[in-house]
């Protein structure tokens, strides 16, 4: 393992972290809350000096770097980055107790946006534009923002660091070199946001108010400046956040085709196609569910409200407009499957991925053609492109430890005495990175009454779930401590 | 495809089915119930005149016989077994209703024991014998019985049937030919079942009883006597069914290694030592919870529920002695998750198959291994034999399909309005082919209150879980039906 340069990759993570909380501590300062500014100013003096530290330890590092270091060095960076961002909430006071406060961060940095926080307006808003800062930092990820600014680096970590933490079962490469796959990437995402931010200012929101809502929607994040979420904003506000959550759930290299001008190249995409499909049939099942038992005053709101609840748990976002917990059965049926499905690869969104999706079915139809015709050899394809038997092998690796995850979480976490279905649309829900599940942790509601045992275990979920549970694994992983140099 | 081989073994087994009818023909002329003697009398007057019928035409079978052919004849046999098996509950009017009484049948065959029949003490006794009768058939299945009184056959279709028929990824050969492998099974089949015939006897059953109970526990179907299942057994009653429930979830090559004598290949068998372990943490860990909140008055009665309970679900027979919906969420959680592991390949439990658990977290660690060092190769084993790429592939699309299976069920059956915790307990519990689950489906109660469309989901679900889904994913194929010859 090359711990030397694991640890100059973490120190330049700790000290982008850092950079990131000179913005809540900005709000602080002009809001004149004392103990945030404090809070705030300390977390970042005592992150720039343990990362000058780390970099200065591991300064003579080997440029041999492997894909396993690569996995280890997501990993530690995202426990870390939690551990450290966290701090500010414990020191103002917002979050008191270390391990809530830990849940908040890796929720945050996941793009969960589940909350322990029972009533987020009594924080002070520093604390609310972090949360929302991290949604927006840990949806593109940090290290592939580490990529982006670096000066290119030597060695063939960029790679490795790309695939370990980036969605979906394989990195497209956007341009010949990763660092300016990475730079690209980053550059449409901060477009995207930039447009959301005008949209929401002209539908009527303050400007803190309106750049939290896209930070926190541009991540797939879901955390929100108010307790009702987007109860409270007006129609046009959630329409558009209908529209930008979807638009954050689409593979990236999509809007770079676009801007490349290759619009065939766009509309024959099968993932892309699927996601659409997905998200009509949802919508439509739903709106239709709602409209027989007559759940809203007009055919327009039930649209409305439906089509947001869909596109919010199906790119993993988590935000509500409405308290779905209420809805008939078939509706909450509805949501719980899209909150396994997810968005696609290299989006911002959680879950297992259109593309996975395309990649099982068709791996299963050529499977059982196998098993009914031993001698018919076949390849799987997406866009027409052969799927690598390695990229097969993965993609079913990550669907057993994907199972195994959920029943080993719901199994532990059930010691709590909370109902079945809490704790089944809990662990979907947060090992997902959606945010709100069913009964006691409805959209209404949050997860402050689970266990402090149950809180970790949920934290597992959600970085296991955000970095498609490899790099989590790897850590766990006896093999990957064995080993020396 | 093979229509007229396809035809001729459905002839023989639609024949063998009647046969195994004059055990409930016989029971409904001693006691006298003349509408049963009728039903079950016109029943097979009717499917042996349709049995010869079908053999007539199809008297001049070619002997290629594929790998398709076997998927599609157990298919069509189990739906045909079925569809036909439930004539007499609707004709002697125990079950009046057709598609309740094809729920019924569907449920006895494929060894769930899940019921809609209220009070099953109003049924006649030639309805609650024909129901374990079909537990027992089922179990070890019925084309596996076919084989192994029939003449020895022409063709390769003897090990066709068997892979598609028999539980697990593969089928292990006992013997040179098939067909001595099918007699070896069901003469361990009928050798275990009148033990514990005996052994009932002596805690203190009726004959009837006695025979009903081990039919049903044989096949781990479930299917009783009683409508509150074992609770009004004795204590002893209970833990000979506890014991006995164990060991028909083992696979019965173990029991042809113990006669051969050959105790050291036993004593390393690694899908007995997880199956075992399983059993072992399982009623542990509910013991430990019902212990903490003193769910029962002595030490004694907690260890003999649980031990019961956990014996019932992991093999998948799904009878009961409490009513464990009422447990604690941690016991209901680690019931839930013991559905889905199932029991072993080779034996009569359903579910995953503790080999397939072992296949996946072996492939999930080499898969893993190959990620971080893609020039290391490694092949997966299990006692000490190396598991082939196909049998790993098609494990993997067992399971792409089994959670298809699961989602899709839960969605569809959720538009009848029960509670989210009823309908994922109640599509695990049938496709499992355990029976109870939980909320409105708990053990004492029934699935009486679904629609005619979710007992069909359901009869479909129960169906694919006992042919572990490709024989009738082969059904639904259209790539089955376009291909002519």
């Amino acid at each position: 393992m090359n711990y030397k340069m694991i640890g100059r990759l973490l120190s330049y993570v700790i000290l982008i972290e850092a950079g990131f909380m000179l913005f809540p501590l900005s709000v602080s300062i002009i809001d004149g809350t004392a103990k945030a500014t404090l809070a705030f100013g300390a977390t970042i003096a005592g992150m720039v000096a343990l990362g000058l530290v780390i970099l200065l330890l591991c300064r003579k590092a080997s440029i041999r770097f492997y894909e396993s270091d690569g996995f280890v060095c997501v990993g530690i960076s995202w426990v870390i980055l939690s551990m450290l961002g966290c701090i500010p909430f414990v020191i103002c006071g917002d979050i008191p107790n270390y391990i809530d406060a830990l849940f908040e961060m890796v929720s945050g940095f996941t793009t969960t946006g589940a909350s322990i926080v029972p009533n987020i307006e009594m924080c002070t808003r520093a604390t609310i534009l972090w949360r929302s800062v991290s949604n927006w930092l840990g949806g593109m990820g940090v290290l592939v923002f580490m990529l982006a600014i670096l000066p290119t680096g030597s060695g063939g970590f960029t790679m490795h660091l790309m695939r370990a933490e980036s969605p979906g079962p394989s990195v497209g490469k956007l341009a010949p070199r990763m660092r300016q796959t990475a730079l690209i990437l980053y550059a449409i995402y901060l477009g995207i946001t930039i447009l959301n931010i005008i949209a929401l200012l002209i539908s009527g929101l303050s400007f803190f108010d309106a750049a939290c809502a896209a930070m926190s929607t541009a991540g797939t994040g879901g955390f929100g400046a108010y307790a009702n979420s987007f109860a409270g904003f007006s129609p046009a506000t959630q329409i558009i956040t209908t529209i930008f959550m979807l638009l954050y759930g689409v593979n990236f290299s999509v809007y770079y085709l676009l801007l490349l001008g290759k619009i065939s190249n766009v509309l024959r995409d099968e993932e892309l196609r699927l996601y659409l499909a997905v998200f009509a049939v949802g919508s439509g099942a739903i709106i239709w569910n709602l409209l027989r038992v007559s759940y809203y005053p007009t055919v327009g709101e039930t649209i409305r409200h439906a089509t947001f609840q869909v596109s919010s748990i199906m790119t993993t976002t988590g935000f509500a407009t409405t308290d779905f917990d209420l809805w008939p059965t078939f509706s909450k049926g509805v949501l719980l499957i899209l909150m396994l499905l997810g968005a696609c690869a290299g989006s911002t969104g959680g879950g297992m991925k259109m593309s996975r999706l395309l990649i099982y079915a068709k791996t299963l139809v050529r499977n059982i053609r196998h098993a009914l015709h031993p001698n018919r050899v076949s390849v799987v394809r997406i866009n027409k492109a052969p799927v690598s038997e390695t990229v097969i092998n993965l993609s079913n690796a990550y669907l057993v430890a994907y199972v195994a995850l959920h029943l080993i979480s719901f199994l532990l976490i059930s010691w709590d005495g909370f109902s079945v279905e809490a704790n089944i649309s809990a662990v979907v829900s947060l090992s997902n990175n959606i945010g709100p599940g069913f009964g006691e942790v409805g959209p209404t509601l949050n997860y402050a009454g689970y266990s402090f045992f149950s809180k970790i275990i949920f934290c597992i979920d959600m970085l296991a779930g955000r970095l498609e549970i490899f790099p989590i694994l790897v850590l766990f992983s006896k093999h990957t401590w064995n080993r020396k140099a």
